[in-house]
């Protein structure tokens, strides 16, 4: 009986079982991990909230303002990369993604779903990254015109497991996920 | 008497003491920042270690092997994007950084310093990333020409701390680190 980072099969189930973890628990580091984007040649990282992952069309969902940095970067260059450390399994994720923005009606039945101090977080006034006067000389109020779903399509995954050993294996959607072990 | 997030320089001087934190204490949040560049216009992002943080001059120390994907696109793009999440201040650095690659003579003296079993991280073989028809068919020998230092300096702080209040400051290089209120 092989541990779970001993085979390809076993460290990309681990990986979908950790994002669909961070997906339900508020509390588990998969719950934010860090994306990055490209804006003018310039990486950006941030945190962000993972709402949705699904392991069929291995694709990942991220909310966001319509009028937020991420969405500058990404209509700029529609790819991101996301990162999450595992620090429990020892695992490090790292995702190639093609990120597509939905709004509007696409949207519609997550926002409907969100409770109302969710919805706060769509439609700050003056827009995100605007200069202020005073630290709290903005206003908050949701509006469903602001709210846009990052929809990431994963194309490649890089997992790294930190044991004993290093083993580190690179799974492709070109390749059906099958998978290839990297030298660490 | 304020808070040290209610003021640009509380939240300046506290982030320069997390990021000394992260150079001083293995269990820091800024021990861990997650590094993003950027490839043939996609973004990258790893966990790397930081290893040096002067506020004099605003520039950071990471330690890497010169043949990993870092150095591909460091050298591609000569810019990285820093980010930590400081769970427990609440607190989210952000940084943009004109990366240096620093080898041979000018990095000896950090080499030296280093215990063996740090300098094992630097001359696997094959190369980082190469294909392995096994996962654990590869070689580490410490080889100080593989060793490379990223001098990271600094361009852009962004800085968000999520309390009751959300609050969020930017601070360049270009302006003398004085620092500027954003919307959130």
């Amino acid at each position: 009986m092989s541990e779970w980072f001993e085979t390809l099969n076993g460290l990309h189930d681990r990986m979908w079982q950790r994002l669909s973890r961070g997906v339900a628990d508020h509390k588990s580091p998969s719950r934010q991990p860090t994306l990055a984007t490209v804006r003018d040649g310039w990486p950006e990282a941030r945190t962000i909230v993972l709402r949705a992952a699904d392991r069929d069309t291995a694709t990942l969902e991220v909310y966001t303002d319509l009028q937020s940095d991420k969405i500058a970067s990404l209509r700029d260059a529609p790819r991101g990369a996301l990162h999450v450390w595992e620090d429990k399994k020892r695992l490090q994720i790292r995702l190639q993604c093609a990120v597509t923005i939905l709004t509007s009606d696409t949207v519609r039945d997550r926002w409907d779903r969100m409770p109302d101090t969710g919805r706060l977080s769509y439609g700050v006034t003056p827009q995100p990254g605007a200069p202020l006067t005073d630290a709290l000389a903005y206003d908050k109020a949701p509006d469903f015109e602001r709210f846009a779903v990052l929809r990431c399509a994963i194309q490649t995954i890089d997992l790294v497991h930190l044991g004993d050993d290093h083993r580190r294996a690179a799974f492709t959607r070109a390749d059906g996920w099958q998978g290839q072990w990297l030298s660490p």
